[in-house]
């Protein structure tokens, strides 16, 4: 039984480009979809570079205006991997254009972003998902599994970090090609929208909204070369960003995330304190999940180290043999396994832009409050 | 050569009353000081139980009532290791009396206690220490000496947390023997008192002063049944106390003490991150220091995972050979062989009253911030 | 620049079949190889279950017998993944046609079959490579590196061990899909030459030859039903295989394999001790490598935890981004890129049939010790 | 109630003498004794160190000759802690005095001298015990229990080791104070007696009797300065030695101790895996337990880190609060409250005298089989 193409207009070939393409390609020798992606088109300015890309990955065809792209009757999907101050025109307009649009997050730059990508979706009915792939993880899905069981009880705590430590040195310039996101025109934001998005998105997932929260902010390095402008000019965004916050179940948390934590090259963390069990979870580990019961006996009760491999572990069944492990790269192609499942069914596939944007009035609030010194609302 | 004798003269025979009485017993065994303490008299209100206590440690006397014990000709020091409410008019009694005091942390309920107490013992020119025990950890002693030495370079982050999960159930009662710490009147706060106040005495002395905090407390169980009364009565403490901090050298960091984390016991952790290194301890593997160099080669670059046994770390020349471990009472042991020495040469011993008055101004401010919703000065 | 394409033949669907074609897909994506390989056909007996895994696969056309694959045209390289019992007709027969091949591990059911296979493809000169594809771990391989620098100086120890669990029922058949592995007669031999094969392949590249050993096997469950016979029959493999060692430049080692070892899916560990420094591994977290340096300064000497996924890492560079983790089948994308990038230099590619082959002196020299109780020459 | 006084006699003041009287000093402290522990009298050699030592700990007196120590009448337990060469004769002589004895490990230089002393202490029937203090790590003792409710189901594999690196280099002399444990003649074998013997008597006790070894040894420096002749002289210890056994269970075994494990300070570590579960444990942390229970569901399986330091584990209702390990020390302090208790009530305390001889039978026969190149009987 053939199955339907799906058209693929990838906008973007950077380090979300490869990721997005890669599970694009893998996603059908692994699991049984309702679609065949086909790479019929990436996009970007760069004529050359986005040719060699294309023959990496098999593309079909190029464009280098989006577009052209969008305007496209043989694509089906716009999927945005490119900077996020392109994410609302290019969203937009292949929502308007009637396309399923996939977009890298943070969704926007801002919320005020977010709500006219989510209201332009919304408005075209079209199938929409945002790429926050940590939720995908076989051990995060797992800690989401034994949550909706009840398996922690009532929830006390809630942490998340997410530690880098590659911008510490002041002589990174700031904005270009791998480094806009130094460039808060480009980026919106620091260490908050890149990285406590991330922390934020699963959060919330697992632990329900958030009510308010009290942030803190701090710029290291105050002034960097801009590659574009040739000058040395003030940073605008946030190296480090922390935060205190209330969950709408009365749940307490603490967020951090940082470029400036030597040592920690990706160290995205959390942990989940219930009446009855907890779970902590790393993303330098991502195979396995932490686990303590309290109902286990006493004298054998300890936390429990998952090596989640096994076929009754989520995505696991789907891969190698016990004890083998899966990597970073798997999480894009659950994802898109997951939105075709659930758009081929007719149904949204989470994180919806909608979602999304919630997540980024999180992270508003989080930036509002280290301004005002203030608890501030978080929705 | 004899060495002279120093009379001990202990308050309270609970959990710390067996920790500081080993410490006195065991020094001598392990260290050579300039004095030999002789466990003189010990003192609580009952008179089998201290009895009891007496036989079993070696203690020459007893009585049961501090203010007789303070009286005494032959009594040296008097060690307070009784609950919070007594350390005030204690220490200041046997300062006045020209004794020596050691006191059990926190120092005062408030800082407005501690004030009296540290005024008390510098008007009287008397030795002084509070029992800030894991400071004397050699991990965390070998962690000094390496900020001391400047091998961590600029400071960014520090984060600490002190987690238990004891309290969890609302079957506990508040009050009574062994129990006092969930009483406000008597504890002064929750974790707050209890287990932040470890943190933040180890943090200022590795990383300086705080200079202001923006604190969030909960009460998890409202209401428990008070031992003593008899009743069912409303909790006046904290459960869980988190807060964000900005240290006078710039560094932000983020605090957490909680008894709602299941499945920790006893886990005080402490990370800090420098521009050339950082450093990660925890207190369920105390004899273990993690340590990450950036200057190492790259691609033979980790943290390391020092084995704190061998005669080049702190204090564990005097212990057994390398890869064998000491535990938890050691750090007392360590903390009277260094207060005897520094007295022995007419020295302060750290920390001093004065220096755990100032973990009681951050801890107040922690608190007031909570209430106030504000960030607070914390000195 | 167009490259040559490369035209694969492979030989067999099962978990062998899927990692071999998973890298032969994804090698082009990741790096810059000289060939363009090309899927080209895959053979098995069962024309339904062939052609589906073509499709799902993108191979162009199927068969159902190997000898026609074999003399097939337009193949370039005959892949054999197919078992054990299999190994030695098709590789003789494919290098007499004048293709490369390429052969899953262990090479022969013993030596004498192994030994036939150099003999054909040393006679018909082709390329010839075996998937021994931990070695492409990019720990692994730099375990390599620093052992070739010199920077464990004099070997004192080797010790591996590869533990599973997976066979302790007694209600498991032996034979049939899947089950080939505990049928002697298709296998060979049990975990003597399906998992010791692989810590002695690893360790003789790594420490040099093995001259001697004193070995110990076990069948711990004597009779299983037969799939394929229907009936119960005796278990002709090692449940477990355990051997001491002598290499030839003196160090000492310990081996073991089982089947029997609970709470462990496919744990695959190996450490070396030498003068100056230590290394241990294992398969459980492969990314990460273990790594002691006694000329480190005393105090901060540990060892160090290297999450290997930094650009100056083997293979890393052509992945992710610092921090972020490939698994388990990316080791078979590794040795088809070493494996093209060296045919294409004209170079042979290691391991070459020849080297496996002296694995599988070892492992008959272990299993003949175990039965005669003496000491047994290796090579 | 006044308990009877039990008069200590120890032989020896280095490092078991340390830890021997530190156990008697403490366990009085802790642990609800039919005895009170008196240390009488002292015994070395070197008068004026056994005179400091008596000092530092607390002897009343002190001898020279341990043969009047043995004949005083104020001495109740005469406590081995010289080196091997002196455990027989006076171990024999103290039982015909009717004195308790106790020994420090492993009983004899050879199964030839610990037969005699076996003689000696059943035919004077004296309480007596050697100190095998691992047994007596908690989280040893935990395993104890598992194993003997049965938790594991039939043991199929039980493994070993004991790693050190403090002999590496040439320029470490052999004999003399500290360094005894080089001479041949004083220690009787290397690392067999000295590491591989602790291992054996907690496997023996664990998982039962071993049948049968197959041994290798080596000695990787062939000579050394001799500190008391003053000489360079062969050496005659092994410096490394591992066995593969067969248990009289049908369980299958592997053991390795060395000095040449650069990285490894004293990591003794076990593990064994049953039918049902699989239990790990090592020196290093020795207040964890590895447990792993195959009964658990499925996807929340896993191996259990148990932190042992709550009220429910062994031995550690009489320390502290849970989370606050202990150490190595402890160990000593556990064996002398469980010998006491066993001899107040008329028992042995295990392991005796007899249960040392069966350990020596083992070690004899593994370095006779690196001899032989023959498997041997151990029993």
């Amino acid at each position: 039984m053939a199955k339907n193409p799906l058209n693929v207009g990838m906008v973007g070939y950077g380090f979300m480009g490869r990721t997005h393409s890669n599970a694009f390609s893998q996603v059908g020798h692994f699991f049984d979809i309702p679609y065949k992606p086909v790479l019929k088109a990436v996009c970007a300015r760069d004529a050359g570079k986005v040719k060699a890309f294309a023959e990496q990955w098999g593309y079909e065809s190029i464009e280098t205006d989006w577009r052209k792209l969008v305007e496209r009757k043989d694509i089906d999907i716009i999927d945005i991997a490119s900077p996020n101050d392109t994410h609302l025109e290019i969203a937009v307009a292949a929502a308007k254009a009637g396309k399923m649009v996939m977009c890298e997050k943070p969704l926007g730059r801002s919320a005020k972003e977010s709500i006219q990508m989510v209201e332009a979706v919304e408005k075209a009915k079209v199938p929409n998902m945002v790429w926050y792939n940590y939720r995908r993880v076989p051990a995060v899905m797992l800690a989401k599994q034994l949550i909706d069981e009840g398996k922690l009880g009532k929830i006390f705590h809630y942490r998340a970090k997410f530690l880098q430590d590659w911008t510490i040195s002041k002589d990174l310039p700031q904005g270009g090609q791998g480094l806009w996101r130094l460039d808060v025109g480009v980026a919106g934001s620091g260490v908050t929208g890149d990285l406590l998005a991330h922390c934020i998105d699963t959060a919330m997932w697992l632990n329900g909204g958030i009510a308010k929260v009290s942030g803190m902010t701090e710029t290291f390095i105050k002034e960097r070369h801009h590659n574009i402008t040739g000058k040395t000019e003030p940073v605008g965004i946030d190296d480090a960003s922390l935060f205190l916050a209330r969950f709408a179940n009365g749940s307490l948390a603490s967020f951090e995330a940082t470029r400036y934590a030597r040592g920690h090259k990706a160290l995205y963390t959390f942990e989940i304190n219930g009446e009855n069990a907890s779970i902590a979870w790393d993303l330098h580990d991502l195979h396995r999940l932490q686990y303590f019961d309290h109902r286990d006996e006493g004298k054998t009760r300890g936390w429990r180290n998952l090596h989640i491999t096994d076929s009754d572990h989520p995505y696991m069944g789907k891969w190698w043999v016990p004890g083998l492990q899966i990597g970073y790269e798997h999480t894009f192609i659950h994802q898109v396994a997951d939105f075709l499942e659930a758009t081929g069914a007719g149904k949204a596939a989470a994180p919806t832009f909608r979602e999304a944007m919630a997540t980024d009035l999180v992270t508003d609030a989080v930036l509002k409050s280290a301004r005002s010194g203030q608890w501030e609302l978080a929705n």
